[in-house]
C-alpha cells in the first residue's frame, strides 16, 4: 500500500503540535476520539462490510490487543471452572499463544473446534470460539462451528481481499487499520460490539491494561481515514483490489504448472460494493506440498529460499505452508521467481532436496 | 507543561507523512526505535537519575503497561503456587487492579508488605514488591521492605519532582513520558532492566499483548525528547521545577493556616542534577483531615468543591486524599482558592458538614 500513499502524499501527511493532546483524556473525558469513531463508522457504511448503527466501538492496540480483551470479556469471572477458548484449524497462531500467555483463572486454551465437538457434550456451551473470516491462513469465509459465543476476527474483511456479499452483523467483530489501510506499525485497531455489558469489559480491558490508546496514533488514523473514504472508498480500494488480483493471477499460473505444490482453490462470489462478481485475492497463498514423502513443505520451499510460516504455526500439518501477499513489490517479485524456479525443476527433473 | 510546548512549538512538532513506517518493524527488524533508545538513555545520562549503561530498554504503552508485563516477567511461571505481588500501603491502585484482574495463574496480589512480612516467615520470598520512588500518592522516597523481587515505579523521579541524590541501580526500572514531559496521552513508557532474561520475558510480553508500540508515538516522543535534552536539560527542567515549587510554596502557606487539614511533610536532600539542596516539590499532596470525627476527607473537601481521591484508593484511611499539582494553571488556582475559602471558614467557625 505504500505507492497509494505516496501517490496521497498531501493529504494524508499530519502535523502534531509539541503541545498536542498532552492528557490522558479528551474534552469530553472520553479515551477515544469520536471524530474518528465517525469515520470508522462512515467507512464501513461506505463499503458494507459491517453493521456498525447502535453498535459500540472501543479502540485498541492493533487488533492484537482487541483478541484478547475480547477474550477477557466475554469469559466467564465468576465460575469455578474457566471458559474454554477455541478456534477451527488452520487458524492464527497468536489465539493460542495470548490465551496460553496471560494463563488467567478466567479461559483456557482448548485447541480445535472440531475435535472439541466431538469429545465434548453440547451442553458444555461455556466456549469462546475465535471465527477468522476470512480465514488467516487460507483466506476462507468461516463461521462459527459452536455456536456460542463467538469473536469474529474480520481482518481481512475488505474488498481488495475478499467479495463483500453483504455487511457482517455479528455481537463482536474486530477490526484493523493494519489490513485495510496497510499501516500495520501505526498499532490500531477497532471492535464492534453489540452488547452493552460486553462493551464495557472490552472498554475496561483497555484502561486496565494501559490507560487508552496515544493520541498521536488516533490522530494519524483520522488523517489516514479521511483520505480512504474520499470517491467513497473507490481509489483505494481499487488500488488494493489490482494489486492483490494481479499477484493471484501471476501466482496461480505459476502454480498451474506445478504437480509438486498446490494452493488453496478460489471460488467467485457477487462483492456489493464492486458491484460485480469476483474472485477473493486472499492475504497469503496457502500452499500444500503434494508429493506423500514431502511432509515439512517448509524445508522444501527454503531449500529453494522462499520464506513461509510452516503448517504447525497454525495447528495444521507442516505439509503446509502460509506464503505472504502482502509484502513490498520488489519483495512478491523476489517471491513469485523463486517460486517459478522451483516448479520449473519439476520439469527438468533436477529437484532441490 | 503545556506552556512550555508552547514556547518550544517550532522545535516539537513533528510532520508524519501517509507512508512513515508502515511495517510491524524497523529495517533492523527491531520493534522498538535505535534512535530513541539512544536519547532516553542520553536524558537519564543528563539528569543522572538512572543508571543505563549495560542495561536493556524496553518501550511500553506509558508505564501502565510495563508494570503488568513486569509482574508477569518476574513471577515463577512453573511454580505450582502463584508468586505473590505487593507494595507498601499507601500505594498506586493501578498495581492491585491490575494484577487482579489479569487473574494469573502465575501470580496473586498479597497487598500491604509490612502486613503480609509479620504474617508470614522470611523463607517465603517469591514475592514481587512494588517500590514506588518517589511515592504515589506522597511523594516519600522509598525502598524495599521484602528484600525479594522488585519492580521499582520510578514515574516521578526527575528533578522537578524530587531532588536528585544518586542513579537508581536497581534490576527493574519503569519511566514514562507523562510526568517527565507531561505527554500522558501519548501513551509511552520503558523499562530499564539489568537481567537479559527478564528483559527477554518483558519484550515478549509486549509483542504477545499488541505486536509492540505505535512508529508514529515513537517517532513523536524522539521529537519531544531531542528537545527536552537541550542545554542539558536546564530549561525543560527548570521550567517545571518552577512551577511545582512555586504551586507547593503556595499550597504550604494555605495549609500553615489549618489546624483541620495537614499535608505530607517535605524534607530538603541534596540535587545532583541542580547541584543544590532543595525541598521535594511532589505531583501530588496527601491532604489528612486531623479532627477525629472527619473520618471521611474526601467528603470534607467535596464539600468545598474540592476534588481529590479518597486515601481507600491507595488502600489507606480515608482521612485522607491525595490532590493533583499537576494540572493546567488554571485549574490549580481554583484548587487553591477553593483550599483558601475552606480553610477561612476554621477562623470564621462557619464550617461546612
Amino acid at each position: 500500500m505504500e505507492p497509494f500513499w505516496m501517490q496521497h502524499a498531501a493529504d494524508s501527511a499530519v502535523v502534531i503540535s509539541g503541545w498536542h493532546r498532552m492528557s490522558y483524556r479528551y474534552a469530553d473525558y472520553t479515551t477515544m476520539s469520536i471524530e474518528l469513531e465517525k469515520y470508522i463508522r462512515k467507512m464501513h457504511s461506505i463499503v458494507g462490510n459491517a453493521v456498525t448503527e447502535g453498535r459500540y466501538l472501543v479502540f485498541g492496540i492493533g487488533s492484537t490487543q482487541l483478541l484478547n480483551a475480547a477474550v477477557y470479556a466475554l469469559s466467564s469471572e465468576n465460575s469455578s471452572t474457566p471458559s474454554n477458548v477455541l478456534a477451527s484449524i488452520p487458524f492464527y497462531s497468536v489465539y493460542k499463544s495470548q490465551t496460553m500467555f496471560f494463563n488467567s483463572e478466567n479461559f483456557q486454551f482448548e485447541g480445535d473446534t472440531n475435535s472439541w465437538q466431538s469429545n465434548n457434550s453440547t451442553n458444555n456451551m461455556d466456549v469462546v470460539e475465535f471465527v477468522t473470516s476470512p480465514n488467516n491462513p487460507d483466506g476462507e469465509l468461516k463461521t462459527s462451528v459452536l455456536r456460542g459465543k463467538t469473536i469474529y476476527d474480520h481482518a481481512y474483511f475488505w474488498p481488495h481481499f475478499t467479495p463483500i456479499s453483504g455487511p457482517s452483523d455479528h455481537d463482536l467483530m474486530i477490526f484493523t487499520l493494519s489490513k485495510l489501510t496497510g499501516h500495520a506499525g501505526t498499532r490500531f485497531g477497532w471492535a464492534v460490539i453489540k452488547d452493552k455489558d460486553v462493551y464495557e469489559k472490552v472498554l475496561n480491558y483497555i484502561s486496565v491494561a494501559d490507560l487508552g490508546i496515544s493520541k498521536d496514533t488516533q490522530l494519524r488514523v483520522l488523517k489516514l481515514l479521511k483520505v480512504a473514504v474520499e470517491g467513497d472508498g473507490k481509489p483505494i480500494f481499487e488500488f488494493a483490489y489490482n494489486k492483490m488480483r494481479d499477484r493471484w493471477e501471476r501466482l496461480t499460473s505459476v502454480f498451474a504448472e506445478s504437480t509438486r505444490f498446490s494452493i488453496q482453490q478460489r471460488h467467485p462470489l457477487h462483492c456489493n460494493f464492486f458491484n460485480e462478481t469476483r474472485l477473493p485475492s486472499p492475504a497469503y497463498a496457502w500452499v500444500k506440498c503434494e508429493r506423500e514423502e514431502e511432509i515439512d513443505c517448509g524445508a522444501v520451499l527454503e531449500a529453494g529460499n522462499i520464506k513461509g510460516r510452516s503448517g504447525s504455526n497454525f495447528s495444521a500439518k507442516d505439509r503446509y505452508v502460509r506464503l505472504s501477499l502482502i509484502k513490498s513489490q520488489d519483495d512478491f517479485e523476489l517471491l513469485l521467481q523463486r517460486l517459478t524456479e522451483l516448479v520449473s525443476l519439476e520439469k527438468s527433473g533436477v529437484e532441490t532436496l
